[in-house]
C-alpha cells in the first residue's frame, strides 16, 4: 500500500446519542462510496462534549471496548470495506475510564487502541476529572494500510507525543480533537490560538516527515454547568503533507466531510531530504524524561 | 529585567573578514542608540558560508575563543552596555573546530558559550566536514537580562533542542541562522522550505511558551567548489511571541536590523493558560533516547 484515499469527518455533535451515531455511520459508508480507505472520525464523536462539567451523571455515556459502539463502527468498516479511526468513552471497569482512541480494520477486527496519554484540565475541558492517564504508551497501530499513529487532541500540544510515534514507525500521525473557543474571547485573541493550533500540529508533520490528520467538532456547545459561555468548537479539520503544508482544510462552521489522498512514499524522499531522523542527538535527549532541569 | 528590547541583525556576508566584522560591530553601536539592551547577529558572521565546500583552506577562517572576534565583540558589549549574541568558527585545539554561539555581557565579559549540537551534512551545507559535534549540551546562558536559550540554525529543527533549554529555564529561545534556496528549485519548492523553516520554529515558542529570534543571513553567495548554484540565503529574520506569533520579520532581500520589545512576563502568563510543563508524561518518554524504537 503506496497511497492512502483519506476522509476527514468534521461533525457537529447533538445531546442524542443515536443521532450522532448514525451520522459517524453515514459519513463512513458515504465517504467509502467516494474511494475513501481510511475514516477518521472526531474526538468523542457520540455526544456532546460533556467534559465541560464535572458530574457523575457523565460516566452513564461511557461503555466497554468492545461495546456497542465499536460493534457499529467494525460493522461499518467491514461493510464498506474502510479503515475507521473512532472515539470512544471508555468504561474499562468500575470507576476507571479512558478517552481511547478505536482503529477498526477494514475487515471489521479491532486492529487497536490508543488511551489518550496526555489529559487536560482547564476551564472547560474538565478531562481530568473523567479520564484516567493512558497506560498504552504512544505505539502506532498497524492496519492494512499502514501503520497509523493515532493520538487524541491534547496530545498535539506535546512534540514528544509526535516524535515517540515516529521513532516507533507511524507512517500517518491522526489527531482526533473536540477544541474551539470561549465565546467571549476577541477575535483577534481566537484567531491566534487557531493558528497556534495549526502550527504545532504542522511542525510535527514537519519534525517528523509524516503527513497528519486532524478532525475536529464544529458548532456551539452550550455548558449546562452555566459557568461559562460554553465552547464554540472551530471545526477547521485539516490534512498536511510531509512538510507540514496544509493541503486540505474544512470551514469553521459546517459538518463536513473532506477527502486528500496521501502518498505514504513522501516521507522517505522528504526523509532524505531532510535528515532529522539521521541527526537527533540522542546521546543528548536523557533530560527530556525530567520535569525541570534544577540547578 | 522584565522586558528586553532586542535588534535582530539581519547581515550580509562578503569575502572580507574586516569588513564582516565592522558591519556587525556598527550594528551593535547603531541598535544600542536606539534603546537595544540585546543585539543578535547571525551565524558565522565574520564570513562567506563557507561550509558550501569541503576544503582545508577554511580552517584559517576559525579562532579561539577568547580571541580577536570576541574581544572586539566584548569591546562592543561594554562600550554600549548591550549584550551580545554573536558567532564563532572556533579552533578549540589543533584539529578540533566548533561552530559556536558566544554571549558577551554588557560589561563586556563572556556570559556563555553553546557549541552547535546538532550539525547538518547536506548539499551545500558541509558542517559535519568542519565542525565537531557540541559537547556542553542544552544549557542556556544566563545574563544580566535573562537566561537565554542559544541555538544555532540546523537545532532549529528539532524540538527536543527547544525543550531541553526551556526546561532548563531559558526565557528566550534564540536561533542564528544561515539557510537559503538553491536558486535551481522553483517557487513553490523554495515557498515550501521557507514556510516550513518559520513554521517549525514559530512551534517551539508554542509548546514552550517562550519567546524566540531567529536571524538569518541575506543574500546570494556563490558556490567557490563550482559543483552547485550556491546559495541565495532568504533573510526573513524574525521574532514571535510566547504563542508562536511573528511579530516582527526582516525581507528577504536586505541586510537590515529589526528591533523589538520582549515582555519576559508573558511566559508566566501564557503557561498559566497552556499548562504543557504540567502535563507531560515523562514517565513515557525514556524512549526520545533511541535512534529508532524496533518492534
Amino acid at each position: 500500500m503506496t497511497s492512502i484515499h483519506a476522509a476527514l469527518v468534521q461533525q457537529e455533535m447533538c445531546a442524542d446519542y443515536q443521532k450522532n451515531v448514525d451520522y459517524s455511520l453515514d459519513q463512513i459508508s458515504a465517504a467509502a462510496k467516494k474511494g475513501a480507505n481510511l475514516v477518521v472520525l472526531c474526538e468523542l464523536h457520540s455526544s456532546l462534549y460533556f467534559c465541560q462539567e464535572e458530574s457523575t451523571h457523565n460516566f452513564s455515556l461511557a461503555q466497554p471496548i468492545p461495546g456497542p459502539l465499536t460493534n457499529l463502527l467494525s460493522t461499518a468498516a467491514k461493510q464498506h470495506k474502510v479503515v475507521v479511526v473512532g472515539s470512544v468513552f471508555e468504561k474499562r471497569t468500575e470507576g476507571l475510564y479512558h478517552n481511547t482512541a478505536v482503529v477498526l480494520e477494514s475487515d471489521g477486527s479491532l486492529a487497536g487502541t490508543y488511551r489518550k496519554m496526555h489529559i487536560p484540565d482547564d476551564p472547560g475541558y474538565y478531562e481530568k476529572y473523567y479520564f484516567a492517564f493512558g497506560d498504552q504508551g504512544f505505539t502506532p497501530i498497524q492496519t492494512s494500510i499502514g501503520k497509523l499513529g493515532v493520538l487524541v487532541c491534547w496530545d498535539q500540544w506535546f512534540p514528544e507525543a509526535a516524535r515517540l510515534m515516529a521513532l516507533a514507525g507511524a507512517q500517518l500521525l491522526i489527531y482526533p480533537s473536540a477544541i474551539g473557543w470561549d465565546p467571549g474571547d476577541n477575535k483577534t485573541e481566537q484567531h491566534r490560538q487557531l493558528e497556534a493550533w495549526q502550527t504545532i500540529q504542522q511542525s510535527h508533520a514537519i519534525a517528523n516527515n509524516l503527513p497528519l490528520i486532524c478532525t475536529n467538532r464544529v458548532g456551539y456547545e452550550k455548558d449546562f454547568s452555566g459557568r461559562s459561555n460554553g465552547i464554540h468548537f472551530w471545526g477547521q479539520s485539516f490534512i498536511t503533507d510531509t512538510l507540514g503544508k496544509i493541503t486540505k482544510q474544512a470551514s469553521s462552521s459546517d459538518a463536513e466531510t473532506i477527502f486528500s489522498t496521501i502518498d505514504l512514499n513522501e516521507t522517505e524522499q522528504t526523509r532524505q531530504i531532510w535528515p532529522y531522523l539521521r541527526d537527533r542527538r540522542i546521546d543528548a535527549y536523557e533530560n527530556l524524561s525530567k520535569r525541570l532541569i534544577d540547578d
